[in-house]
């Protein structure tokens, strides 16, 4: 590639370009910002050649733009800089929804342009270019969510550049994948967030020793729950369906294990709770966890 | 103390082994368990002076007994145990519930015998006594719920074993206990276990998808919902009260969020993830998280 630009330069953007100078991925990088604080932090940091707050100016040379904002900025972004594209750009992008990311996208590309959306597996609970860091991707997956007129070769260079970042690609259906993530990520998030607030509507008291013991389970919840809300506000709004139909189902099985505990019913509890160490064991065995 | 007898020898009872042993809280240190299996890799491990699966003669010698076994099984130790225990002699568990521990346990208990029941916050996903080690404990809380009718020397006894082991003593109400370690243990581990369970019922090739792609999210849940099926299953037939009035409070936040989902109420959620955060906030500076 000869130009990359990133807009928005958060943890992910930001992790990103430090792959991109540290691998030379890239000739030229250019970050891009409406943030003016988070320019001058990304200036300070050395993370790309060019740094700017003008998102129109800062795509003008690219070959390559990597939309690294929340999903539902998607759309603003790209009425700012469709005018300013090159012509045969490549757009891509991080966003954890994939249907409604083409949707805010897709209007704004001309038939010369190619998109291939893209999301990284991989993330912290910390936010802004100063929690970035350039091992986030290493040995995550990315999943690529190809349209059917997108071309090889232009898949070829997004793929490029995850695996130039340490992380493995696959291929899936745009649906398909906001139903896997949904269940993966989306539920996790929106139950771990739900759980501390529970705690958090707590009187004083009790809510201090929750904090203090909170080694018992609660603490790996919060972690979660800490997570940025702006991005995690885009994401509910944006995979509505997906969300609503796996919080359903957990929803009727919540309802079971409530029951079960209010008839004393042991045998339920106990099956319940031996059937769920065979995912476990996957999760292991498939190097996803320790 | 001159003897302890532990009986239990899992991964808590094997781990305090391993203290007294290192620390020399005890001159006689006897490992007692029903299972012959675990007597043998105890004995193979040296983690105690004497072993045996004769709960009875195991606490003949004992001025401090150590009950490591799972909350529903306290009643049947008990009353194996009862006739044969010294005068004097001090009880303590580590059962995660506390009333009903002590319901199980008091009614067998002479005059003379004193009761400190305790629960060390302190745990991992693994079983046995080849999973247990010295350092589980330190730098964690163990919660102690005396009754009106201990001594303070009795109490002393135990906090002396606890701190041995590296833990912080906190004393607290048994009720009070099991609605604090309600919220921060048996919720998180009830809903853990509950999505697990909902993932693990999905179509096998979305399932191999969920464990491919876990690492954004479920895959925290799976660790906590891999914890020993009968340990858990106790807890919850023994904490039913606190477990059902928490379970309540978060089913009832959890449709709010469903609810602002359904209606694409950005501003409640984003108000919901941002409230959350200022409770991470706290888990970091109380050191109970990095």
């Amino acid at each position: 590639m000869k130009t990359i630009t990133i807009i928005g330069m958060g943890l992910i953007g930001s992790s990103i370009a430090r792959n991109i100078k540290q691998h030379n991925l890239a000739e030229t990088l250019i970050a891009a910002d409406i943030n003016a604080d988070v320019c001058e932090k990304v200036a300070d940091l050395g993370l790309a050649d060019y740094v700017t707050d003008d998102l129109a100016r800062g795509v003008e040379d690219a070959d390559l733009v990597v939309l690294c904002v929340p999903v539902g900025a998607m759309s603003m972004v790209m009425e700012r800089v469709a005018g300013s594209l090159k012509d045969n750009v490549i757009i891509t992008d991080v966003g954890s929804v994939k249907k409604s990311v083409i949707d805010a996208v897709k209007p704004f590309c001309r038939a010369d342009i190619e998109l291939v959306p893209a999301h990284p597996i991989a993330g912290t609970e910390f936010s802004g270019p100063e929690n970035g860091f350039a091992e986030l991707f290493h040995g995550r997956w990315c999943i690529l969510t190809p349209l059917p007129e997108t071309s090889i070769k232009a898949v070829e260079v997004v793929t490029k550049l995850w695996e130039g970042c340490g992380a493995q690609v696959e291929i899936m259906d745009p649906a398909h994948h906001d139903l896997v993530l949904g269940i993966t990520s989306h539920l996790p998030h929106l139950i771990a967030y739900t759980i501390v607030g529970t705690a958090n509507e707590l009187e004083d008291d009790i809510k201090s020793e929750v904090v203090k013991f909170s080694a018992s389970g609660f603490r790996d919840f919060t972690r979660i729950a800490a997570s940025d809300p702006v991005m995690w506000r885009d994401i509910f709004l944006n995979n509505k369906d997906a969300v609503l139909e796996v919080l359903q189902r957990f929803s009727e099985d919540l309802t079971a294990m409530q029951k079960a505990i209010r008839k004393g019913d042991g045998e339920y509890l106990y099956q319940s709770f031996t059937d769920t160490r065979a995912i476990r064991k996957d999760v292991i065995e498939q190097g996803q966890s320790e």
